[in-house]
């Protein structure tokens, strides 16, 4: 093999490809031939942050290729073989915590970067960790003996294919953690891809109806209009239409059932998706918000019975579920695909995706190769 | 029957004792001849608010009697029958709705006080409401339509008995909410008669280790040792001690699966719950805190993958669990019922509930009748 | 008001209309003038065995109408209002034993007829209870006080209401019960009105693929092409395919998530419906099969870790989602409206419904005031 | 290291004692240091039979020992080291697969020797699949890449240790799977050792009453007795005294909640496990019958709304809260390890847990040290 080219984070906001030879297997790990990586929401706070805490590294973990090494050991224990096409979780769990026994592995505390330094994840791993192909920005990754794989149909495009762990995060967060079922009003703030990703779980779980809000800028004007082609019911500009109003004109005054914040603006969104969900209802927290709640009506909680959970990730049957629905067609997720980026354009990627690039952007991938 | 003596919330802070002509029962009505009622932790704020708010009332919610009249209607339909001994709720549920046709009838609109004016609910509504014996401190109590009934063994004294609330809480948000399990471990801050009935819950349903935190003061001590009599395996004086540490060190660093906030002192309990749950664990909060929390941070609910959530009073099950559990006589619920006071000493009840009465207080009841 | 005609099943195998005098109202009842009622699957071994064992009786129990007189105490308690249009349940729960209260009302032992004789239900009652009108196959019927009413949007015509019920069977079993979930693989057995029910949840509830399988008859082929028009991915006709092979080559060999054996022909549909059934799989039994499994291979529940549960009717909850359904008209339900009777001709709708009568029946209806 | 002396099974009921050379661990591999391995009821089969249609085996998989030798990636993997304490389990679990990434290890394909023949699963894989030493009753034991560790606590015996795998047994039939909780009526029928720990087991789960049936031999008298110092409230036997009659009775005509059928005498007990579940109740069929039920009443069933599921093995949180248990010291299980076997003696501990035996025997173990 010729060395390996790779799009190494060097500093805050400054990427440059380096060339890596090709590292040495041990038994129990491989290599895979990256075919495209997507770009996670995530990548870009990793970028602002991680090459000075961290070091240099390789960002990118939505990673989608093809097995070109196995170790001895790893031939008997990964599951795939050489040649398999297969998507990556980010997660290396130990496989040997009660987490991982139990089915709860992305919060295992080997590959919880949240809560401790210096563990190991795909994308979020210095090039100074040995053999320092940890990303999915890169021709090649390195496959550790804890990597978790998803087969990928060979009749799904490698666009359609990264979105696999977003849309992960969509089944795990409005159906598996919220529950949303059959006939019930979900409200989903924000239409980014996470935003999106849960309209789509919640149209395969049968919400009824399924209201995206979003902001009067262009970029979220295309995106409400992909989340009604997706399956949602209703889209609302918060800019134009009091948010709480209009939700409960809709919904006769019963208000939501569930409640999903996917939006990225600060802590206030965190407040309206507890006005907006019923007595009884349920509102999950998709990702960081950045800064605290000022003033928290805890007592709301109490006397509206309601619950707020922090979502974090995906299991692998969420995942496995966002592929099965990929595999299905029946969703026009190739527009949520709208960009793919070389290796050396890889910081015009992250600043697309940290909403300074392509105002058109939904998600993009990386092609190592192009 | 002669005059009924009922103790009414003349004024904030003034109860008087009137007398009221028996009542005519409608077809679908009932009178019950009050035994005893126990105090709740909530009648103390209506004492302080409803007075005015509402206009004068009998207060009290936590009833046990015997029927003593039934009308046509009501005796086809109560499922109880004149002379029977029973546990009133304090809702009135319509009966109709998905909320009480699911099982979840304590979230009625028709009896929710918290978010509706106007409704009518054993304990709070005015005698100014048609026919007026709408409380628990009165010799006799009307039966509305709605009650909801729950029988009471001949040889449980009346004292137990009025424990059948509180306890039914303990079980609700402990067990059938915060689904604490075998070996699990809870903490419950505040060791009120909601935190020690959530003792005999968590040890019900076999948790392990289960830790209660409390203040230095005499009435938490003796609080504190009642709960270990109860079956807590740890108790934390949060004065001497440092909380996280403390629970730290019993768990090996493991913290806690369940936490239930039952502290009265404000919201900053609710910080120190999030902060001893374990990752992936619950927070139940017991209880309106009565302020915001300030700069609340909600990033942690995502990082830890937390959930937070409301709890509100007790189903029909967990009533039924909490009557099963004193008649099992496993715990000495007994040294909860600390104090019984007559119609012409409320004042003195509510205050001391209020944390301005006798210090040694745990659960009182007012006995109209002596 | 005029005499009001009903159909009385005098003895069995033989209807005659006859006249009743308008019943006097109590307070807690009402009147019902009946719009349509559907005949359910179940009315057939009732038609065969009432009228000896329990009297004559008005059969039929997916009653539409509308609300056209109230006793002042039900006016208060319904929750409905005169000139309502509303579905009944069959069901009178007693409102106040742990089944009513806890949202299991179908349960409760007031209205079980399965377990214990001479209770009080829609459609089976005779009418020599007063005041007789207990069945739906009559201009009017009596309004019970533990009537379960669900109100039906005036733009649903009566033919789709009258699904209301055997729809919400489909809801419970395969969604409530079954658990079937997104991107399961969930097979009916049996494409009756039940089986078609199943269809419509399953797909509601985003399970894929749908297999349903039939007979080779003319009847079970037209149900089947009906099933595909309901969302089905795939159907068998049994008697040119082998189930069980056919099923693992649809799945790869992975076999089904959950299996519902809606089939009416014995019970040899129970012993593949366990064969149908993945490894950790669950069955659910849809009605009576009429007699015992010979040789059950018990053995098979442990070395496949199989559950296997009966189903029985409907939740609230259930016959409301199945409204909700109606009226999205997301499907061609009114497919399954085949035939409307008179009044007269309810001997031939049974044996319609028994497989005695025309050959294209799905769903059948009674029409007192044609 | 010298010879490893091992009972092999060389033919049905007949084992003799082999020595082995230590064995090459692989990489990935490593040795257990056998302290003592418990004799399950399933080892009474595969004594009968695993000899002649598997060839000779070394039986044995309740393991508790000391992790003597690592291989490099094992040292990695793993999650012990060298000298610590282990309890295993039987399974072999792939880890990768969809069973395994979800927290259900004991159904995965690869270790499931009940639906697959040659899989490769602790106590019951011949000695001539190297390196030969798979089960239990040997001083060594090879640790497969994909074994199962539970630490075991230095200060609970190995006797009790032994019981880690029995009382996980009981912890997931009784609690996870059959979800028996606080105040719920469980019977439980044959009073083996499965038996006694889902006593165990839920006693931890506050249900209650817990009646177990048994036999009136002496063998069944004694550990009836035994049930009733584990917290069994009542217990019945069977040939005095009508079992049906009892427990409506004990139970106020309610019947049981949860019924777990843990008797071996053929497939009589399913039929009155059905009968003693109340509407709505749970039935669970702890293992093999060996015989199906002739002419099975699958209509009760439907007409009493009842759950039948066949139970398998335990989960690695039962494993791990069945080692809590045993560490808190609450129940005398050590009356439960009646009998102690030399190498030698691994034909006389096998008969008498197939009944053969020492007729005072509950759980039996095999030091091969002694």
């Amino acid at each position: 093999m010729t060395a390996i080219r790779a799009a190494v984070s060097a500093d805050i906001r400054r990427t440059e490809v380096r060339e890596f030879a090709s590292p040495a297997i041990p038994a129990d790990g491989g290599l895979l031939r990256v075919e495209l990586c997507g770009v996670c929401g995530s990548d870009w706070p990793y970028y602002l942050k991680y090459p000075k805490s961290k070091g240099p590294l390789i960002l990118g973990h939505e990673t989608v290729g093809t097995v070109a090494q196995l170790g001895s050991v790893a031939a008997q224990r990964f599951g795939v073989k050489e040649g398999d096409r297969v998507a990556l979780e980010e997660y290396l769990p130990c496989g040997h915590c009660a987490y991982c026994r139990g089915g709860d592995f992305r919060l295992c505390d080997e590959t919880d970067t949240l809560n401790r330094l210096g563990t190991v994840r795909y994308g979020s791993t210095p090039v100074g960790h040995s053999p320092s192909l940890w990303g999915g920005y890169s021709q090649y990754q390195y496959l550790h003996p804890n990597s978790v794989f998803h087969r990928v149909p060979d009749n799904l495009s490698a666009e359609l294919a990264t979105l696999a762990l977003p849309l992960g995060n969509g089944v795990e967060w409005a159906y598996l953690q919220g529950k949303v079922g059959v006939g019930e009003c979900i409200v989903i703030q924000g239409p980014g891809q996470q935003g999106l990703a849960c309209v789509v779980a919640a149209k395969e779980a049968g919400a009824n109806p399924i209201i995206v809000s979003g902001l009067g800028t262009p970029t979220d004007q295309r995106r409400l209009a992909l989340a009604k082609r997706l399956g949602a019911h209703h889209t609302i500009n918060v800019e134009q239409q009091d948010l709480l109003d209009t939700v409960s004109t809709i919904t006769g005054g019963a208000m939501a059932d569930v409640v999903i914040d996917c939006a990225s603006g600060g802590p206030w969104t965190v407040v309206s998706a507890i006005q907006l969900a019923r007595k009884g209802g349920r509102i999950l927290i998709g990702g960081r918000k950045g800064a605290p709640v000022p003033q928290f009506d805890v007592d709301v909680l109490f006397t509206r019975f309601l619950s707020v959970k922090g979502m974090r990730g995906h299991s692998y049957q969420a995942v496995e579920l966002g592929l099965q629905i990929l595999a299905s067609r029946k969703y026009p997720l190739e527009d949520m695909c709208t960009h793919t980026f070389d290796l050396e354009a890889v910081d015009e990627a992250l600043r697309t995706v940290g909403g300074e690039g392509k105002p058109d952007a939904i998600h993009c991938s990386v092609n190592p190769w192009r």
